[in-house]
């Protein structure tokens, strides 16, 4: 069927009297959508306004209403002289015949992740409070594009903040707003590769979110193992990366803490190779056997740019984190935080500014310290009365811990067996670097499971290491290791 | 002065036994200060425990406590059987002598620079309502990690807004969440140069902030010219770039409408080309002669990538935008997304998830459609009272009009001596890309000034003008152009 000249009543434009939508938008739509799903096809001369009007007994200025906005939309073509024809189709819209698959990740009967805080006890009056309070008092100006740094109450408020809970002395224009810790250590790694570096150190295990973001930013992870005492800083004697980053309060994800003398060693490589540390201060805040250690940051604060975030503390979709950077250094990341494109919204930056100033992190701190430590005490019993002979390491801090197995093949087998039964949990080795070689083991996270749900999934994962260890092949491998 | 055995007295501790700090606390703080400000010296042998206990009056476990936080945080070190001592200073504080100037920017006495709306009409009530009922209805997954397209509820809003409001007829699975119309262009940037792209088209004019967003991606922005019915669609044929950029509802900075032949036209080439559209439907939301004019997107839905934001409805600080994604690209941009490791703060999300199901939003625009087009009136009433004899175009949509002014020396001279009085204005040609040939002139935004500030801004403006006219040189200038 080829274009031709259409009648009114070939058009199937009807009008609904009843409809709130005036007259001239029911013909346009209908219109519309007949030249966009090609009913009516390109070329085709569309009646008179005048014909059209009394076809539907509709005054003409009505149909010329519609047609003329038709005309500016590009829809249809508006000749002098010539009936009103539509365009030849660009392009007809396809249905979408197989809408895309929403992926339903079927949720595991026991949830055993490590990353994330208990999203259920989030301060939501304080945290509405203090938005309120922050809104109600910005000046208009705060609503606008701000500075890049982030707002400039924030920033003191942050640099208080990490002054008084985490020891590292700086000042608000050293502070810098980002979207957690990762957001910066992206931020870092770009503005590395634009200097020219090629690789970066990391703890051989560390979080291998963080090696993407390395490697997006065109750097080469290079891994460097940890013991008891964290990072073995000798090994990095020599390496000539130019920056490391380490984790020293927890590391993610053997749960061990730098001990004192490589915290010195470390920041004493680094003034000497005239390379930088990126501490991130990952799980720093619930620290359970002893008082907090203070950050690395004090010992080299011209060498070490700090990382913290409130994803852990508060709630990953907070999207808030900072990073304390040394003057050294802060230009260039500053100008790649520009240079994405992107300021965090000021209004989650108020908010927090009030949150902070009002103590409501503190306080919140101060609870969450009690209720993870009782949650780390109940994983500790449950794993000794379930699987006294497994070794049981990083208990001292943060929100996991980890189960040590002693090769890659046991780590492996009861990973599997565990995923078979639905416990989803990390396994150490898939946060290796290349050139590893152990510690073994899996993660436990315990962060958001209440004290029964914990000894409920501590039960399960016993009975998954019971089964493989009676069968005949593996029997030897647990009390081997144990 | 080399090491030394330091005696308690050396060590200025002093203890303040009407301070809430825990006394192990306070030894601890100032010998902490003592070695990072260098007072300390690496080397130098601390008294022991017992001693200093003695000197100060404190039971010997709270030196204990004192010197192993101490060693534990890397600052001193305990062996057994000798004095403790001081580590080798890593690094000392520099005390920073020059603290960073804070760049005070002085206000201009009158600010007619477009591209931000009137913060003081932001509904901070209905906001604040919305976050409330957001956030306490949340389920608690909501304030986790969340689908870095965004919230889907959102979504699906902007979906039905974007249909409503614009025309655009499209699923939530095509959306994507960013953090404005700049972000969106900086991701769909880098997919483009990921694909293999060198080149992006431009009006030319357009906004610099834009052009400068394609070259850090690595794309080469190339200009194509701009009449009185917008983009001058012929000029793309034959110069295979992969894409362009238009703003079809308001070009920035001239304020003309992309006609409805030449959005056809458009549309025909992206076909025929295999090329892609990005439509920014930047003011689009503001239009005074007539009822708005749907969005480009509708004539080849297939080729288009629209983008949205709440910058200039709402408020920039808000950071929130959107892109519509054709199927043809969504997941390159999407892998952008979650390549710069950023998702949006899920906080604000909620709340204008309600906000824009509430009927907020719409209810907003009415209002700051009456006052915006009060204010445009307000200005075209006062370049015809004070500027009678210069043309002003641009004046059918958006938050700014263009004072047209025949050439790049006239351009610049006003534009000069408007600077000198104070008043801040953006020219044309500041926004061009090479191979401009005008049109020239002044772009005043209007969108954040009052009636009466209006009227005094063009007034001043006015004089500046006159002064020009009246020197011999220049005189002849103006009349020439009106």
């Amino acid at each position: 069927m080829g274009p031709r000249q259409l009648q009114a009543r070939d058009l199937l434009v009807s009008i609904d009297r009843s409809s709130r939508a005036p007259i001239a938008r029911q013909i346009e739509d209908q219109l519309r959508r007949a030249i966009r799903t090609g009913m009516l096809i390109g070329g085709s001369q569309l009646p008179s306004t005048r014909a059209l009007a009394q076809d539907l007994s509709v005054s003409r200025g009505v149909v010329v209403r519609a047609y003329a906005q038709l005309s500016t939309e590009g829809y249809i073509d508006l000749r002098q002289g010539a009936n009103p024809s539509v365009r030849r189709p660009v392009e007809v819209t396809r249905e979408s015949a197989a809408p895309r698959e929403i992926q339903r990740v079927r949720r595991p009967r026991f949830d055993l992740r490590a990353g994330v805080p208990d999203l259920g006890v989030f301060p939501r009056h304080a945290w509405l409070r203090s938005q309120r309070q922050a809104l109600m008092s910005a000046p208009d100006l705060d609503l606008g594009y701000i500075d890049s740094r982030g707002l400039e109450r924030l920033r003191v408020q942050i640099a208080d903040y990490v002054g008084r809970a985490r020891g590292v002395a700086t000042t608000p224009d050293r502070v810098l707003v980002t979207a957690g810790s990762t957001h910066s250590l992206s931020l870092i790694a770009r503005a590395l590769a634009r200097r020219g570096a090629r690789t970066i150190g990391f703890e051989n295990p560390s979080h291998m979110v963080l090696h993407e973001v390395a490697e997006r930013a065109g750097l080469r992870p290079v891994g460097f193992p940890v013991d008891e005492e964290g990072l073995v800083v000798e090994e990095l004697i020599g390496a000539s990366v130019p920056a490391v980053v380490v984790s020293p309060a927890h590391q993610f994800p053997t749960g061990h803490a730098l001990s004192g003398s490589r915290r010195a060693a470390l920041a004493r490589w680094a003034v000497d190779n005239d390379a930088l540390i990126i501490e991130d201060d990952y799980d720093a805040e619930f620290r359970y056997d002893r008082a907090s250690v203070g950050a690395l940051h004090g010992l080299a604060p011209e060498r070490v740019i700090y990382l913290g975030s409130a994803s852990k503390t508060l709630a990953p979709g907070l999207r808030i984190g900072w990073a304390v950077l040394p003057p050294s250094f802060d230009v260039q990341i500053v100008q790649e935080l520009s240079r994405s494109i992107l300021q965090m919204s000021t209004f989650d930056q108020l908010a927090f500014e009030t949150f902070l100033r009002a103590g409501e992190l503190d306080r919140h701190l101060r609870k969450m310290r009690v209720v993870y430590r009782q949650r780390r005490d109940a994983v500790v019993r449950a794993l000794e009365e379930e699987l006294p002979d497994v070794p049981v390491g990083g208990i001292a801090a943060g929100l996991h811990l980890v189960l040590e197995l002693g090769s890659y093949e046991l780590e492996q087998s009861v990973y599997a067996a565990s995923r078979e039964q639905s416990i989803a949990l990390e396994s150490i080795s898939e946060h290796a670097l290349p050139g590893y070689e152990g510690p073994y083991g899996l993660v436990i996270g315990y962060g958001p499971l209440s004290e029964p749900a914990i000894r409920e999934a501590i039960r399960e994962l016993a009975r998954v290491l019971t089964v493989l260890e009676n069968r005949a092949d593996s029997g030897p491998m647990l009390r081997g290791v144990a």
